[in-house]
């Protein structure tokens, strides 16, 4: 159920809606709207009334949800999420662009890619500083020395920070550092973290676990804003299938289809969806075409260097040329970068 | 094994090679070339060495090739394939665009979606006489009812008419009136099929089985060059993963993996590989974007009473979007449709 | 719709039913039962009331069917089916076992596979003469040869013969030899084969396609089935998922699932189904205890020299002690070998 | 790299081994054993030769270890690891059963649960205080208060309490009154909470990801041991595949691979892998015949009112029957319930 409030309601009739909803035993959640404030009410089991609440003053009108996902849903909020990443939109008519190393490895590494990716046109800055490794024997990230090279690679060259948080005990330090946290695959229904995220106050970039369906995604994503937090991006980086030519199978059908579903801003990550560097070009290409309100690409100066995912990371003048093709198709769908 | 001769072998020394060939209980399979003849040598099991065939007079040089697809790959034929449809390109730096119901239905139906999606920039015209349908007590097809539509709208349009072949007893049948051999999905690794159309002298659009691998496909397709056929086109339309909100998973992945591999034209069909109307023109984009050399799609005059698919057929009015759409694109890409 | 003869419906009754259906636009199955007559009624799109045939003399009752498999269900046959191959059975108490060499290679070959795996209990001999291969270059099987060998072993043996049909051209001469015609996974969805094996009064085992629904499955029966061959059992192979440390991956839920929801028998292809040969043993041994009511299982003199398969073929030696195996989890489950 | 100690080996050669091994700049993990000590080494990127630990006393040998995973690998530990539960083996020739609601929800219910699937044969009783859901909006467990009632049960009864922990902040809790924790299925890649149990000296049920090849099930188990914990039982629960007439594809082809790849017990989840109460007992018979060493099944007191996975919970005269048939099926492989 969703209440939504007249323009002219005041903030005490907004919050008599919401003590009504308490008191039959619901939880309102107040949902941030540009014209209007809406009151999404989620608990109810059985169906509910829109009458209970179309009577009370300063309501326009009360709307019942029929997706189990509510407050990430369009049905609840129909204009786009356009979340304020300290002054850079992710989400909107411009396309956001994250690129930067899978890990970060040294002060002349992070520096150079934050230079060179700026340069090229990104205003965000991605690197690993604890990084998720199948086996217990790999490189796991620099950890806080990692967060502080991000931190000396944001001042010098004003670009936002993404960065992976990994669990609880290190999410208020990786958020410190931080400008948007990105929630790794395999974390997408670690349901406590998701629960943590919802009352931090940073913007959340949740990708998509490898087998989770859309939906499960969306509902991930409901757990963050459930609990509070409306800044969440979400990132299709490829799902598992059969196929092995490939080390993920970028699922771009979901771009228009969560486009449709709900209001939250959509990234892809063509680097982990395809693996193959020659290729990454052509599905960033394809995701702006899809429909996506970002990129997020790996980047890196020397990658037969890299400490991972070296076989898809882009050098310079690979991610220049890519971002030369990015606008150009930006431009042919109506959008900036 | 790849032998290539020099621009200026004569004949003789071509025949020569052939014969070599033969003598080693191998076979020979020239391959069309813009500026000098090739021989694909396909049979040997053991270890073949270049020099047995670099001594012979007119031969370039002997190349071992490294993948088990030989004929269709790159390492064989590095230049594009372009598919010459009664005057029409397939493949190429134009786009195909092939466009109309999934069944013809009627003479009404299938002469206005031809008037229609050719008034929209479509070269060629697809409509299904044989219709594979999971269930046996569903529309199955017009048959040679269909075929004889098509040839009708085709007259009237000039378009190339594109249909789908079932099985060897209606191949002379199905190839009497198409100008392009659809293969179904399911039909992929149909090798009896496949073989007989290596022995047709009609260009083949081979869609990908719904658990195919990228190397299975290409096996598939080089079922047919290797029986004498290169006129073979590649049409990605989705693979079944475990996703059930859209009707299979667009693997755009496989457009530039493809193009690195082969030389054949890459087609992308946006209507099954999302199955919902709304996201057909995004997916469209998107393939184009990703690097397709055309694209199918399913347009009908009424959607809603088809009596197949309507619920991913674009009406003329959509279809006519889509290509103002993917005209953008194609220039974006360097393309022209 | 399913109506129901009561046992002392006379044949005259019986046509009288079938000739109101017909004369309603629809098509009537008679269906075999032991006990009394039931007729199937398929192509009605709109709701069709009981009543219409309940009042006519000799039926007991129409019974609705709520599955899109109409003939191949539960609900319009309740007793098991059980196949009469020239006085062997396939379904029913006794568990079928099917082996032999993926390919029959030389007279020696599938004379000691046959005399071996009879001896072992097999009753059944599997052996292809027309061999599917992802591969134009991969030996494609002896063709008649092959046959004739096949025929050669059940004469020495009175093994019946299982053996795969690939296609229409050879379907007359394939039945010519086989007891039973296997349809392999590729071909499950093969239309118009299945058309054709329906006019056919000849057992069919008809594998799942690799990423083929149960229900797909069902349907690709219902196809034979409602072209009147009711001989049809059903073989679970393995299915396509990501994993690949096996060839493919045993669905054997299919197994309680297809018992449930259809009458026809249900075998287990652990060869296929799990790809390596330490551990087919294993999984035949699942399948019976899952239910399976026959096991087809790869069976070569040499496996290390097969022309195919030889990775998952078992010696004789191992294929006995598969058999010792069987049979007592056979008695487990209240079942003989 | 494994170093096997002869069975002579004092404490102080053991400890010189080590202590070589570090000064190489590697980890060295003791491995208990009955008859002798192993050492496995870990960290070594290039290759290591046997000689540097061959000539040291007390060595009986030193063996490279192939695959990725190596603590857990029967190359290291060739007998089958037996965790011993306060007295009650899981693994060995006993098959561990654990029975009991999806969900604690009262101390009626889960003490009624614990007496009836006592009395049928289980050993261990399930239940979960802390639920993983899919949507935020549905019931989450008791948390401590059902822990509590587990213990109740667990005084009552005798039974060894298997239990869920989701998170590092719930740990200690949980650990305090479970017997073995059950990590699930979308926390198998969650490696801070790995690491974690690595350091804890509680039995650990490792359930498969929905999505998790068997490899990587592997490296998972190996960050618990590589972290010092042994104690861990792998649960096979279901892969997500494209078959949704199951709620997943229970992949029994994995017990075989992971019994001949690991010396870790296998327990098999059949309600789970089917999600159909009809089918759950076939599914346990055909788990124990592919050689399980254990079973998880879900059993309620009312299914049809339970507030979780009712639809797949057993009641407790099928859980009895269940029982039943899993003794015979046991029986036939030569083991014992």
């Amino acid at each position: 159920m969703l209440v939504v409030m007249k323009p002219s309601a005041t903030p005490a009739e907004v919050e008599a809606v919401a003590e009504k909803i308490r008191s039959l035993g619901l939880t309102p959640h107040p949902i941030p709207g540009a014209q209007r404030v809406a009151i999404g009410v989620t608990g109810n089991k059985s169906g509910l009334e829109p009458e209970v609440f179309e009577i009370l003053p300063g309501v326009a009108e009360a709307i019942r949800v029929s997706q189990p996902f509510k407050l990430v849903s369009r049905e609840v909020k129909q204009e786009d999420t356009v979340i304020d990443v300290g002054g850079v939109p992710l989400g909107g008519s411009s396309i956001a662009v994250m690129a930067g190393p899978c890990s970060v490895e040294s002060k002349e590494q992070i520096l150079s890619a934050a230079v060179a990716v700026k340069a090229a046109g990104a205003r965000f800055l991605r690197g690993g500083a604890y990084k998720p490794r199948t086996s217990p024997y790999e490189f796991q990230g620099l950890h806080e020395e990692g967060l502080k090279l991000l931190a000396l690679a944001r001042e010098a060259t004003g670009l936002k920070v993404v960065t992976e948080v990994m669990d609880s005990d290190t999410l208020s330090m990786v958020a410190e550092y931080a400008d948007v946290l990105q929630i790794g695959a395999r974390n997408m229904q670690n349901f406590s973290l998701l629960k943590k995220l919802g009352a931090l106050g940073k913007p959340i970039l949740l990708k998509r676990g490898p087998s989770s369906t859309i939906k499960e995604w969306l509902m991930a994503a409901e757990y963050v804003v459930s609990n509070g937090n409306y800044q969440v991006a979400l990132c299709e980086r490829g799902i598992r299938t059969f196929e092995t030519m490939t080390r993920n199978t970028l699922d771009l059908n979901a771009v228009p289809v969560l486009k449709a579903l709900t209001h939250l801003p959509v990234v892809v990550d063509p680097s982990h969806g395809i693996g193959l560097r020659a290729h990454v070009a052509a599905m960033a290409r394809a995701g702006i075409a899809a429909g996506a309100d970002g990129l997020i690409v790996e980047v890196h100066p020397a990658p037969e260097k890299a400490l991972s995912d070296g076989h898809q990371s882009l050098t310079f003048s690979e991610f220049d040329e890519l971002m030369r093709q990015a606008r150009v198709i930006a431009g042919a769908v109506g959008r900036t970068i």
